[in-house]
This record gives C-alpha cells, structure tokens and sequence, in this order.
C-alpha cells in the first residue's frame, strides 16, 4: 500500500540528512514542498534535491507563514486532499520540512487532517537548536537542568519565567524582538549566542547579541542561552 | 591538523545517523566509546558499527551515570587527556554519545577540559525526544507555543509551573519518578505517550503512563505530552 512520509531535512546542511531520510527520498513518487513566501523557492527542496527520485513529482504547497490557526488548518486540510489524491493512485508521497517534524512544524496540520486508514511514517529531523549549540561546540542542557524553546514572540514576564529556572534555552524567532531578548540576557545574567542561517551559506556566530540583533534583521536567527556559571 | 569530532548518533536507530556522521565515522582513527555501566556494552558502540572505519582503534571511557558534577568532571578531564595523545600523534579521533551532543550528553564535559588549541567539530544528532514524537506522528510544539525538557528527578512544584506554561513538554527519566508524572499528567490534563527504548529492539508505546511506569522501570523511557485541546 502506498505510504504518507513525513521527513525532517535538517536546518540547512545536505548533510545533516539521516540515512532513513536518503533513503526514502530516493525511492517516493511524489515530493511535496512547502512554500512559505509562494516565490517558488524552497530551502527544504534545496536540501534534499541531490538525494531525490529524479521521477519524482513535485508538488509545490503554499503554506502561509502565519500564526493563525484557523488559516494553517486549512492550508493542511487543502495539503491532505492533495495526499489523499496520490495515495489513493498507489503513490508514496513525503512532505519536506526544515529541521524536525515535531518543532514547530507545519507537517503536524496535514497529519490531523489526513483520513486515518493513510499509513504515515514520520522521520524525525535534526533541530536548528541543536546544530546551532554543536556550531559553537556547547550544550543546551546538562544533568538534570530544564531545557527550553522559547518563541520570542511571547509576552515579555512568561519568557523571564520560564528562562529562569531553565538551565539552558533556545529563543526562537528573535528578529523582531531585539528588546525583549537583550533584557532577558541582562536581567538573567544569560551566557548568549546568536546564530544566523545555521547549515546554510552565510553562517554566522556573534557573542553580541545586541548588536547583531539590530545590524541585521535575518529570520533564520537563534538565539541560545544558558545560565551564567 | 589532527581533529576532535563529537558525534550525536541518535537513539538507537542507525538509519537516523546522519550522512556527516556516517562520513567521518569512516575515516577517523581513534573512536572514543562511552561505556556509563563499565561493562563493555554500548548501544552508542552498536548504533555506529557498520559504518566505522575497520582499521580505527576503539578506546572505551567509562562515564559514570551519576549527577555529581565533580565526579563527571573528573570524567571529562581524563577523557580530555586519552584525547589531546591521539591528537598529539596526528590521529583524528571521535566522541559518540546517544542522541544529540547538547542534550544532556557527557561530551560537554569533555570539551571543557580540552585545550583550547585544538580543533573540534560537533555533529548534532537526532534527540530522542524527537524521535518519540515521530515514532506516533505528532508535534512537540506548534505555533507560538513553549517546548520544554523536563528531567523528571526535579521537585513537582518546577515541573508543574514549567508544563503550565508550555504547549509541549518531553519527560525525561521518568522511570523512577511515576507518582510525580502520573500527578501532572492528570492535574494539567496533558494529552500523554510514554515511549519505551525509541529507535531500539523492543520499542514501545502505550497511552497508559500510569500503568506503564509501574509495569516495567526502563531507563530508555520519555514521557511525550500536550495541553489538552
């Protein structure tokens, strides 16, 4: 029967690639693609390109990069119609996503919408957080401290919160929240990074947080902590 | 220059190595193995063994699985010197550790007693916590959401004020700690899976935590959950 796949490329490097995942994609019949900015450009299709059925199909799903649940539940109900298509021809079909199908993932909105006699195979990934802490050879978390992921999105008194009884964390989308994040550091007396475009061309690593904060507003940030000694 | 690589090898599965650490497996000429129980057995050993360089020389470290800071110090510091004299004869030589390199792994300790002349590279690995939400197809976090890692040996009260506050949370060490989990589950009406050995012979899942943790205490056993919908 055929086989839904949902596959983790990795944050940006080809070869942060599982074998499980080479493989896979070297033998599906249809790839389907996400599309945030719907420019037809897609660093998940740049990952895996190399290690692709070269017959494969490719479907290009324009998921709208947005908080909305409502509007991403649709964009994975239209998704799964579209599995559902290729299963039904006897097609195994994977859906690409950037690092882990688990971390903030678009892939879980298909799965809820898919008819449940789809037999799926999820293939986990490795997370920008982690290859941003191996990028700078550090931990995350070590003996029995909490580790946190923390979209810099929330409200300023549930970030302190958490990150304070933390042992280590990874601040996510912090582009846009240069003041937030630069208290946090301060107030919390945190041991910081930042990490741009991790795996991918134009890495970067900075101790300034601040400064490369406000220099250069790139999405593809990560900020990661821990409690200083 | 001779290198220092850290490995992340995944839970268990050797097809979830990735084809970066497949590749310097392959050629390195020491690898470091670590050996927590002192009993010859690894399962790091296991997960990368057909993909090593036959000629390399295997060294094994034992690693006390003990919180004591001092003590895994110590560990680090004699693991450092096994390998500033494989680097001091040219040799290239490894680390592997079970999942990723910055969760909760040994190789920090390590790192923090090499000489700061040489050079390393960290490989990140699939964590395990990834691996158990793929293994039942679901997400960790979504959206704006918090996503922690809870070691369950810390006080209830930590535990239930950083679950409050998380869309997902990953339970580790669960397997000593059952009245605690059991109590949160119900308390913050968390949506749970316990998965046992993720990736290994015998992996398992059950939806039934309490029952699961007082069947059979396994120490590969992670503890997955959402807030209730």
């Amino acid at each position: 029967m055929a086989k839904f796949y949902g596959i983790g490329v990795g944050p940006g490097d080809s070869s942060l690639l599982t074998l499980k995942a080479v493989e896979i994609l070297s033998t599906i019949d249809v790839l389907l693609i996400p599309d945030g900015k719907n420019d037809g450009k897609s660093l998940a299709f740049d990952i895996v390109k190399d290690y692709l059925n070269p017959n494969a199909v490719l479907e290009y799903l324009h998921f709208p990069m947005v908080l909305d649940k409502e509007v991403i539940n649709k964009a994975g109900y239209d998704a799964a119609a579209i599995v559902s298509k290729y299963i039904d021809e006897g097609k195994d079909i994977a859906f690409i996503t950037l690092g882990d199908t688990s971390i903030y993932s678009t892939y879980s909105y298909i799965v809820d919408n898919l008819s449940r006699d789809i037999e799926i195979e999820t293939i986990p990934g490795i997370t920008s957080f982690c290859a941003a802490a191996a990028l700078i050879n550090r931990p995350l978390c070590q003996g029995d401290e909490i580790f946190t992921v923390i979209p810099a999105t929330k409200d300023y008194e549930s970030m302190k919160e958490v990150v304070d009884i933390s042992g280590g964390c990874a601040l996510m989308k912090v582009y846009n929240h240069s003041d937030k994040v630069v208290r946090l550091i301060e107030e919390l007396k945190l041991d910081a990074a930042i990490i741009k475009r991790v795996g991918q061309a134009g890495e970067s690593v900075s101790y300034d947080i601040e400064d490369e904060l406000n220099r250069d507003k790139q999405y593809f940030s990560i900020v990661i902590a821990r409690k200083g000694k």
